[in-house]
């Protein structure tokens, strides 16, 4: 079996020329950053390892996403918060957010059976970087990685993911546009029934900017609502494809046991728990989108803060800036607004999927989901 | 000055001949029952004791909403669970709740600066009960006080609440249909800019019931969404008025500092963790009419289940019965869609009222309702 | 009926010239501050009101404890955060404390059935205050009210606190000697089957202060350990006493089901979910005296610091400062010894007591405490 | 480099014969249940794979400890519930179990950098083993899984720990007595600075029986206290060695920055959020021993019920027993108790070690601890 990595400079070329949700006339509120994406936010940086091998009776379709609050390779601590809107699902890592208020690794997101080696390669990784040197990512090795469930597509059972693509998300990592869909962590994942996966997008409020990236595994194709609009009613066939008939029980597909893992990131200057704040609102920008957050889904939200660089150092008083809760309204709506975005630009971005023993997963059809929005009176505000 | 309690006999006959959300044309999931209440959930009684007095430099208009799980008195704790989305407000007795898993007592709902009284009254009220009899309540008083703020209308620095209005809204309570909008803890308050106050709705699940009753203090005007229709662009006329102007700075009107106190019911056998899965769906069925739960807003969700009457024995082990985490699906369901209903009801239920120093606050015009929902070609399923 | 309220006044006098657990020879760690009180923490002021009346079968012996942050009458909020090792009790206000991080009003004790008033009077006080100035505490009355139960010696269905206790409380604060045993809140308490009350005492760690502040009600006599010596099995007697018997069933006394509140303060800026940490913390300094936290015993723990002047403010960005958490193992232990020292103070600060019904607590003898430290080769450090 | 794998077969025999913490004299509380050992909770089993080799370059002193709820493989689910006390570590699944009040695998521990190993390996040992069968232990792989740090005398980047060793814990599991000391996943592990590991410890109450085993890595010398004595201070002398000289800064051993991982078992009825109740408890047994919870302290606890099997059948509704509130104060005494016991029997049933580059850390002598307990007055009750 041949694995073969598409690193983010092939997606990210593809990024700019893809069309994404509001290119075809979906209104959202709010202004978005240049890229709208999670690196608006200066620092932010984003790598994917796309793993796609053709074997069906054993398909690789999986991969590893990373995202550097403060870029590549930099160890420096971010304030974050946590939130579980619906725990089925893996987080490593938030028990020392919640005590320390730090987020202290890129936020790795993988498939529900590879948690374990994305957390130790990490690990591996970060103690190989650190010889010789004054010191690596944290001394303690607690980073944080997510999961959704890929099994319809990917062998899940087959633990494609090795340390050397989790070495290849790390390392591959850079600002500008990001690869969108069947990309990284979210190469085989399902969103209402349609081909979903990497979504990405931001808000500028004030001086600050927000900036939403998902991964994408949830929802009921009968739930899916678009700028209010309930286009899963309206585009309720395509169905995912088991090979022979349509799916009917695979999680992730028909019943509400997908997931969603939702990072949120700002340079508005938080902390810890005001970032709770945001990723608790992460849950309402999911809602607008159709969800009830089944009882098999994984709905895990992270937020950090770019700002107070400086924050973690180990010898104190530190100097940190805070802005007051009474200036949170404007943060609250991008957030909720970004996530919204987000999660319709991982459907926008992905292509019909063969998988796992020939099971299908079709995108999101673009000019049918452009032929509701009018058909509903929708058009970009 | 003159207080007029207006009991439930009253408002109830007008509950049965009012419109309601559905009613206009609303297209809403899912199947209500009977009543469309919190009182289909069998068991469940809702009293109200509501405050308009006249002089409107110190107009009282406001009250208390008692919800009874197990009806008028009845001593017997339900097993509940809590959500706080944003916790600009007070409920009393979560921290037991937290720990005990059971309320053990009505959920009362009234202003801000009334939480106090009523509960202290509740204690009083129920010592006096109790006297000469095999006990109270419960032995501790703890009770479950919530509050939203209604100083827009009400003069609210007059306390005008008193131990006998909370005794009014207790004996009051009885099955039946539920009045909306202007009565009770919701006499004074506002919604999304609109008249709002006391609302409620049900679904029928499998053979299960889940209602909700919210009293409806928040969101600003330009976030609502009904039925996913931008309904606060399409109305953005008829904001409050503050005697001179309209109102620029008052809290719970212009900006997203209202507050939603928001209780579910069900009679689906859950525990106490199964319950808090519950409270955080009720800010799914919140987002669903546009909020986005701002800095200032008191966001408090209680629910509880009827089932298992007896779980409170003292001595065990106690018998209970548990829906399975797998069959919660058709529960979130319901849970989001009869908040999102009985948010809209508490507007459509209510009248437009004017209060403290002659501040007005408008009703949402029924016929623009119906005209807004037809543009966006949104008609009932 | 009438009411004496002892102020401060008389109260600190005594404080300063009654032996504390120290001067009986216990040995504890660390070093405290020159008053061994919560005041050693800069600008913290501590009011009492304490109601004693003689009639035994309605007795009064009860009262308010006040405790503000940043002295009377300053309105500037701090950062808190707070902790519930069993919640069979009521602090309101908490849910807006963890979502602002901020402690907004004085913190308040009283007896159970008296938190509404307690909590509605200290709005009424403050609206009163404030009017013609600039503003009061703050816009939205979610003071922070807790509770022990004092039906033993109080006759706590006779609700004798009023508001004008509250204010008394309130405004007798001030810095130095704090009264101990049985004044304030803590009037009517048991602690260990010994009379109880407040206890207070404070820790000097590199530059900071921090400083504990109890109302202590709970534990068996038989758990009580001090300095690590199980004193309750040595003194078994002089339990507390019903009239006719020993008391068997009563809350608070025989079986563990009382409460304790415990206010830690500091001037170390901390920010809130460091001071969560500290809340946490006050659980093993109870643990140490013994108790195992029964199901009935509201034990619920408040931390705030003084630090940090200006952060309360609603423009932004706001500068703070924060002690690492590298740095704050000094704190955690300063935290634990306060707490320890603080509940025992509380007891070889209180007098014996006789109340309702003639019921009565006895003091913990000073000698024979004294006596059982040398049994067990316990001497001071 | 060879592993040798010390299976629970050599390790019972041991320990039936060594002294454990009471044969030494101390006074515990409360009736131990026959084999003083969380296998007295009927089903419960433990399994130890046990890593020592030679090579002190680099060493391996590590292992891997399983808990089976139910006994080696059976994949029916536990009520659980979970606490940190103070969050500097990983516990894996804890999300879903706090969504779900489930312990839905083995609770294994392990060291800091093997968590991923440990998880990822239990899930394909979970894979292969249901292969053509109904289903293995779950279907989504969010196994339990947590750590301390044994990089003092463990060469924890060389990652030991391999999938063979997780499927040796696993498959060397049972009941009866269990080895505790330098086995499974304390072999490295130090403890007050004394040679720690594996404790366990159980308590009779009524009907019932609660067990405790913990993974012994924290505290500084200084602050051990035994049975309320001060034997950290007591035995200065013997503190850890680095080769040429006394440890200073190495985690775990001087700075109270090591961790403890704490199980709790019973066979009481306890529902999800009682067991939350239990494992907050825990935290008041290990302040029995001193610890103040330093900031790089991992002080993570879990706490299950064996009762209630069927409770995880997903079609219902499922009938339950529950303990009442009001019956679980034996509870939490005997799981205080229990887990003091437990921390005491890591450091008695540990033998010196060495390890990287030298290093060695000293066994508590036993001698010595009976001639300060004797010396503080305290024997055995």
């Amino acid at each position: 079996m041949r694995f073969v990595v598409f690193l983010l400079a092939m997606s990210s070329l593809e990024a700019q020329t893809r069309p994404r949700a509001r290119d075809l006339g979906v209104p959202f509120d709010g202004s978005p950053g240049p890229l709208n994406a999670i690196t608006d936010v200066k620092g932010v940086e984003v790598g994917h390892a796309t793993l796609i091998s053709g074997e069906l009776s054993k398909a690789a379709r999986t991969g590893v996403t990373a995202v550097w609050p403060r870029g590549l390779g930099n160890p420096e601590a971010v304030f974050g918060g946590w939130y579980s809107l619906n725990g089925n699902g893996e987080m490593t890592g938030t028990t020392w957010l919640e005590e320390s208020g730090f987020v202290e690794s890129p936020v790795m997101i993988t498939n529900t059976h590879s948690v374990g080696v994305v957390r130790d390669a990490f690990i591996a990784w970060n103690v190989a970087r650190s010889k010789g040197a004054s010191g690596g990512l944290n001394a303690w090795g607690l980073p944080i990685v997510a999961e959704t469930y890929d099994g319809f597509l990917n062998d899940i059972n087959a633990f494609h993911v090795k340390p050397e693509h989790v070495a290849a998300a790390l390392e591959s990592a850079k600002g500008g546009p990001v690869a969108e869909g069947n990309v990284g962590g979210g190469t085989g994942m399902t969103c209402y029934g349609f081909k979903g996966g990497i979504g990405t997008s931001s808000r500028l409020v004030d001086q600050y900017t927000v900036g939403a990236l998902v991964q994408c595994n949830c929802g009921r194709r009968n739930q899916l609502q678009i700028a209010g609009v309930p286009v899963g009613r309206e585009i309720a066939d395509n169905l995912p494809f088991s090979g022979k008939t349509i799916a009917k029980v695979v999680p992730g597909i028909h019943e509400d046991v997908g997931s969603i893992i939702i990072v949120i990131a700002t340079d508005a200057p938080l902390l810890p728990h005001q970032l709770k704040r945001l990723a608790r609102r992460a849950a309402m920008g999911l809602a607008r989108t159709g969800s009830t957050s089944g009882n098999g889904s994984g709905d895990i939200f992270i937020a950090f803060s770019t700002a107070n660089a400086g924050a973690a150092r180990p010898k104190g008083p530190v100097n940190l800036a805070m802005t007051p809760n009474e200036e949170m309204n404007p943060i609250f709506n991008a957030t909720i607004e970004a996530v919204e975005e987000a999660i319709v630009n991982a459907m926008v971005g992905a292509d019909t999927m063969e998988g796992l023993n020939s099971h299908k997963v079709f995108a999101l059809p673009h000019d049918r989901l452009k032929s509701v929005m009018q058909q509903y009176a929708r058009t970009p505000r």
